[in-house]
């Protein structure tokens, strides 16, 4: 594959790299940008991230004026193939309910970009990437990357894009993360943000989750101090761990409930056993052996630890309102009622700051039984939120627009 | 130690053993009983076991009409040492708080008997016992034990001891299940009943979460298959994480909030690494390394094993009710608010059967940010509730045992 650097276009605010980015962006020659030795990409660790690569999917058309990009962000395990089938998995994209013509992100009238977060392992510079300055896989030689590290490579990628301003950002869980970094950082650039199942910070209980699942990778012998690619094996079995202990925390007790309650896997009778007696458990056997084939263990370390460390309001002085004061951003804010993980009042808390800060704020709870997982599922009064407020802010942008049009010309 | 087997005392019902025994339960000679070849425990798996082992403690004194025995049970990861230090950690007992002279289970009244469970690690046969047939440890060879199993078993240590009646059964977690399985199974011997924290069977969420520590312990090598005794190793790093696992759910989201909320473990700056960064990371380290040492890796296979197969009301045709019908034990049912693994809705199942069932039952719900971990803090409010049940209890009994005498005397 053909990677263009972000170096070999022309620099930004030249019309002859406007059309050539316009036309990258609506016909991409390549679904990743590497950004060379003249752009490097300093981290929150303290340390110079370069070169580094970003991949990308599009979908939809840029229109003319570029007004209509929507940037959605994936969530831990996610990728950037949102709506269109993963290569590695085949399956259609984890968002491929939400995203496209006639859906909620309609692409008939948007162009969606999702681009795989830094530290992640489809694409993007993780740990999984070659260290040009070893040629060999990174492992934990890559510094650790935090989700603002995350949104200015993604920024990066935007302005490689050609777009100024994103008509909307849009996650949820870590996706919320990134866009409500977005819209505390870059606010000018953005005119709406929709945070759904996340919260501006780790829960103590959430750091426990993901330490546990860290420290089930680290058990395996096979993550050799996490240079098993070197030694060409993988911790399948720690990693697998991880994933089940996380997947419990992804589901209600209802949805397990209904879905599994104490069904037992072959037969009515007990097995008396300790292979996979209860569907519940072969369902997260399942779970866990399908997630090691598509991830890589030491990404599922950095981008754990990106969540853990990600604390909107320490970044302000410990007051999230400062966060967003003076945005123009509008905002949707959406929880689940049955979500644990992050529940509604990690919505709520954000949804006090945006107050707080004066900010336009829509907080739509939907009840749902299907815990933090609900966001990844067609729920129709979901979709019906998302679908509303994009509508009703395009309605208005539109509006404003309008108007200043109309004053610009003196009408 | 010089263990006595059951079979060297004379039989049940003559006055030589009912002295012996007496004497054997007011001083015991050994905290052991060995039930030999004569009375084999025929398991729920099917097969009957024989030889096997009960240890024990005792605390108070048995009275002369040894109606002032209470059984105590312990949960998952307890032993028989509930007030009394443990031999292998030094530390006092797990309900040291409860149990002992004018503590809420007072020692200067009652006669409190506590028996590691069949499949434990603390002296009753279990997983890593002898197994008479080979000569090696059981390991897996030891037929799964359930819940009812162990209940069984002690039973047995109680003929051992010569009590007809209980005054009370009480435990929390796992242990109210046991206490549950008495009162169903055995109600004419038992007078009353606490139920602390506990379920009539394991939700989907609770097999989920025990499944990930099962396979957390055999995804570690040196588990070997459960032969880890035989090869001088322990799988130490999986059971390590079983136990984290667990542990995050016994503890409620504001409990780990206020206890570490963010809080980094050496500084005020993030160290961008994978070590324990938050001080939530280094406690659950410290719970995982503690318990290694404390615990057989296999004993924990086993014993959760036995909440997930427990359900009670499975073994009454579906109908929980049905286990307490007729029954004229008394019951006390306690929850505690924010306990999210064994909720008060589970209490209230129980609680909402016993009614059904006509039973005399008392429900307290505990306000408590503890979490699950509750049941073994010193709560005043739930001491209170014990305390007074257990008194009230007592009262009636000798209200109504004057009664009977009086009747009987022609007062």
């Amino acid at each position: 594959m053909n990677i263009p650097t972000d170096s070999d276009t022309p620099a930004h605010g030249h019309e002859g790299r406007e059309v050539s980015a316009l036309k990258e962006a609506q016909s991409p020659s390549s679904k990743s940008v590497t950004f060379g030795p003249d752009k490097p990409l300093m981290l929150d660790a303290g340390v110079e991230l370069s070169p580094f690569s970003i991949a990308y999917e599009t979908y939809g058309t840029l229109n003319e004026d570029r007004s209509n990009a929507i940037l959605v962000f994936h969530a831990l395990t996610g990728d950037q193939y949102a709506a269109s089938p993963s290569p590695v998995t085949g399956k259609m994209g984890w968002w491929s309910t939400m995203i496209g013509p006639g859906k909620p992100i309609d692409t008939n009238r948007y162009f969606v970009i999702c681009s795989n977060v830094l530290g992640g392992c489809s694409g993007s510079t993780g740990p999984a990437s070659i260290n040009p300055q070893t040629g060999k896989v990174y492992g934990l030689d890559l510094p650790v990357i935090t989700v603002p590290d995350m949104v200015r490579a993604q920024v990066m990628l935007i302005d490689h894009l050609g777009i100024d301003t994103l008509f909307s950002v849009i996650g949820g869980s870590m996706g919320g993360m990134q866009a409500m970094q977005w819209a505390a950082e870059y606010s000018s650039r953005v005119n709406t943000a929709i945070l759904i199942a996340t919260a501006s910070h780790h829960s103590s209980q959430n750091i426990a989750f993901y330490e546990v699942g860290r420290q089930a990778v680290m058990a395996d012998p096979e993550w050799q101090r996490g240079r098993y690619h070197d030694h060409g094996v993988t911790p399948r079995k720690g990693l697998s761990v991880a994933r089940m202990a996380a997947h419990v925390t992804y589901m209600s007790e209802q949805s397990l409930q209904s879905k599994f309650g104490r069904a037992l896997q072959n037969s009515d009778e007990k097995a008396f056993s300790f292979d996979a007696e209860f569907q519940i458990e072969s369902y997260l056997h399942h779970q866990g052996m399908t997630f090691v084939d598509r991830f890589d263990a030491n990404s599922y370390l950095y981008v754990t630890r990106a969540m853990d460390y990600f604390d909107l309001a320490a970044d302000h002085n410990g007051q999230l309102a400062k966060a967003f004061m003076n945005t123009e951003t509008r905002f949707c804010v959406v929880s689940f009622t049955s979500d644990w993980h992050f529940p509604t009042a990690a919505s709520r808390h954000i949804v006090h700051a945006l107050n707080a800060a004066g900010a336009s704020v829509s907080f739509v709870e939907i009840e749902s039984d299907k815990g933090h997982d609900a966001f990844l599922l067609e729920e129709p009064e979901f979709f019906d939120a998302i679908n509303g407020f994009l509508h009703s802010a395009d309605r208005e942008l539109e509006l404003s627009k309008a108007a200043r049009d109309n004053k610009e010309t003196g009408a």
